[in-house]
């Protein structure tokens, strides 16, 4: 890919800017939820025979090097990974690595997410062994695109999107490369055992079933069979042995914490309250949150009230923690839909509990399937970087421009029956309410209600919502008085960005039309 | 099609005649064990968007007929279905029937299996509903076949060459129609409870995956999520419940026995010796048996001798029954790998036993896959119609020419380390040792041990096994001085069948070319 692409804009159904190609493939502008109709046929993987692969199902290898050479490995490839170890994840860097070893360039990093530990990628796109990243960019990666400084063009897709672009063809892996805690020879794959369990590998399912070749790395070999086999060895083509595959203290938080943060409690308990009085806590009802600590603290607020109500979950969905699993364990929910595995109990549960249940992008969030999870799932409690006053929200960058944040199932979980963004009204004195958020990640349409310590906004949109908490109460306000008496506290609106008028990252809808642009800041 | 379609027939590498085309679809003459090398992509079913799918994942409709019409249900489409319900099936019968109402004509029924119970669809095939069957043909319905009166011609393949056939795209799957012993409205799918429990679900899978419409049929619907779901609603379109899915006693037996035979009790225990005194038998082996009479036999005495041996198998492949649940149970394997269910204990434990794991074609069976389990497998014990001097096998035929059985995993099964075939030597007073296999299913250099009542016969290619037992108390014979003997009592060797020239089903290999023709009976 050259650095600095020349594309047209074009003004897309949101009102924002966006290439029509990126990294040299035309793109879909975003047209509105639900808007796309996609045609044509799924990514149709090459035929293999066993014929060509060993008998004995050993399909070990020395080492990287040797797995990648294997796999033709060469200039200008698709190279995958996955962030189920997080931010201890050692491999990703380490197939990386091998391949600047071995010569090549202009890889395409295709992540599921990349975190700050993955750095010294910078070096890799400094020197030209990675043209791009496409996939999420915590921290440092993030900001050395928003610098501008990485070659092709960052694209940012939610963990749903990333299905659908494999499974339509939009990215096709050359080389997945997936960090296994346990597997064994034949190359079968489990997150939840070995020394370093990190509980559920969905994330690298597409990779390994539409990916030209798939190489298994792991710290902890047994013998066939490895159960349970999330990856199964028959979509599998080298095994490779390795002393480490992360760091456990930064692959799983021991304990997840919740929240002290006396308005970051008052916005978790408003959520609870909300979702009990407008009556979507109710038998049989399900929600998902994250593992933030408005979201757990959340989760303990509505599982008293569970308690008093005599009211039973029919599923909850992970990202899963202590919190999670002692819902389950109490007997307040039947089951434990999980996406990935945040702590050690919840790692011990998925291990050992049947009703604490590995999903997949496929299963929970892949808009191109018939039908996906998330728009199942009664309640779901997300974070934001920025909400502006009609309800649109933003989730990667800052409000200096800075992108720092992967979409995650962010945008996926939009798809909820109630949709709740839980902020703060401020962060270091910056608005989170703002007039027009950096970048467009979520549409004001599928966002319902906004929690923050100052008060309860519920999208106008939404007036079953506003009817059902109707004499409740909660401190139910518009959106637009929120911001206001923040701005009032804050000394006004936040400064808009200094950017270049170059766009560096693309943020994709679920349906992979591009919604908006992140610009290289100034 | 046409009746008595007219095809060139061809000499392939079994010097067995194959015809080049069969139901207008040209065909690879068998080339040799590993011979033949795929190319190409596997098949890419059409992308879909959750946007026309309900919200809420109730994909409910009021009947079989309702779904089959939504859709799209038309002349000469392929309907698949599934045997895990085994003789107790009505699915099958209930869709080709709503079909037949709806006035559709020349169907390509692609049952996993068929069985004496949906003969029905005998009629269905007089009155040109149903064109042809490709998959097997238990009883009736091949000897229908071989009658010449089916307009198309028959196609059999094994499980694992199902999987092939349709992952190729050799089969084009218009609507899968899945019976579900348990499902939610959401379509996904599960085998182990419920009323008409049967096990595992993973016939389907297949057919979940790559056909353009999915049905799933239930008589047991529970709220989302039904754990587990072998069957994922979201390869799901449209879910029907009606009152009963199969005759439970025929679905499952309560249990099954062991022959009281003396002869194949003989066998049985010459089998169970052969592994042990050649040394397979040894700790972290593995095995494979049916569910046949010897094969449960041969069970109990092989567990005896891994108990007198202090021996433990790392995994045991079932067709599951209560003789493998034991030894699981007492500690004698690691794991059931199981990929049909054949009792009331093998449902029991599959439904309640992590170490009893559901299998699908796709793990255990698909040459075309990077490699699969049934060659990780140290020995299987299987049956046979014929087996010729030469150690060529027939597993689909009797010596009267008519279609019988189908192929089941048997021919993928050939692939294990080392493959025994435990047959009487006579049955009816029918030598089952042959000059030449009426139709041959399993190449001589694949199977490597013939054990019968009146002694055991080692494949001459497997010196190995040769040498592992000599100095043993096993009665080691040629196969040929077997057949000889046999041939004495029974006076003589069978009648060759009085056939036509007319090929009426191909038996293809594991890898989708043709292997042998089976021929109109007169």
């Amino acid at each position: 890919m050259a650095i600095l692409e020349k594309t047209e804009l074009v003004l897309n159904a949101a009102g924002r800017m966006v290439p029509e190609i990126a990294n040299g493939r035309p793109q879909v502008p975003y047209l509105g939820v639900g808007k796309y109709q996609p045609r044509g046929n799924k990514a149709a993987p090459p035929i293999r025979t066993a014929a060509d692969y060993p008998e004995s199902g050993d399909k070990r290898v020395a080492d990287l090097e040797t797995a990648l050479r294997k796999c033709g490995l060469r200039d200008g490839m698709v190279i995958s990974s996955h962030h189920h170890l997080r931010d201890g994840d050692r491999v990703a860097l380490m197939a990386l690595e091998a391949a600047a070893r071995m010569g090549v360039k202009d890889l395409m990093w295709f992540p599921s997410a990349s975190f700050p530990s993955q750095k010294a990628a910078i070096e890799l796109m400094a020197s030209g062994v990675i043209d791009h990243i496409e996939g999420s960019m915590n921290g440092p990666l993030g900001d050395y695109c928003t610098q501008g400084k990485m070659r092709g063009m960052g694209v940012l897709r939610s963990h749903g999107g990333r299905w659908q672009a494999i499974q339509d063809g939009e990215v096709h892996i050359d080389i997945a490369v997936i960090a296994a805690p346990t597997a064994d020879p034949f190359g079968n794959c489990d997150g939840s055992h070995g020394k370093s369990a990190c509980g559920s590998l969905g994330f690298a399912l597409a990779d390994s079933l539409y990916a030209d070749h798939v190489i298994a790395v792991t710290d902890s070999l047994v013998p066939f069979p490895c159960i349970p086999w999330q990856i199964q060895g028959n979509s599998v083509d080298y095994v490779v042995t390795v002393d480490s595959i992360g760091d456990p203290a930064r692959i799983v938080s021991g304990t997840t914490q919740v929240t002290r943060s006396p308005d970051r409690l008052r916005i978790a308990e408003f959520v609870a309250r909300f979702l009990r009085d407008a009556g979507i806590m109710r038998n049989g009802f399900s929600f998902q949150a994250g593992s933030g600590g408005i979201a757990l603290a959340f989760v303990s607020y509505l599982k008293q009230m569970m308690k008093d109500a005599g009211v039973k979950a029919r599923f909850v969905r992970g990202g899963s923690t202590k919190y999670l699993v002692e819902l389950l364990e109490e007997g307040l929910t039947d089951y434990i839909l999980d996406g990935q595995t945040f702590d050690l109990s919840g790692v011990q549960s998925i291990a050992s509990n049947p009703r604490h249940v590995a999903t997949s992008p496929f299963t929970s969030y892949n808009y191109h399937g018939k039908g996906n999870f998330a728009s199942m799932v009664d309640a779901v409690v997300l974070g934001a970087t920025e909400v502006d006053a009609n309800f649109n929200a933003n989730v990667v960058t800052h409000s200096d421009g800075r992108l720092l944040h992967g979409i995650g199932g962010w945008q996926n979980c939009l798809a909820a029956g109630c949709t709740i963004l839980a902020v703060p009204s401020f962060r270091d004195r910056i608005p989170v309410i703002v007039d027009e958020v950096t970048t467009l990640c979520g549409p004001a349409e599928l966002i319902d209600v906004v929690v923050t310590e100052r008060g309860i906004a519920i999208n106008p949109r939404r007036q079953d919502l506003l009817d059902a908490v109707k004499g409740s109460k909660l401190p139910i306000h518009p959106l637009q008085q929120i911001k206001a008496e923040v701005e009032r506290i804050c000394g006004g609106k936040p400064q808009r960005p200094q950017r270049a008028d170059r766009p560096v990252a693309i943020v994709k809808w679920v349906d992979g039309s591009v919604l908006d642009s992140v610009w290289q800041v100034v």
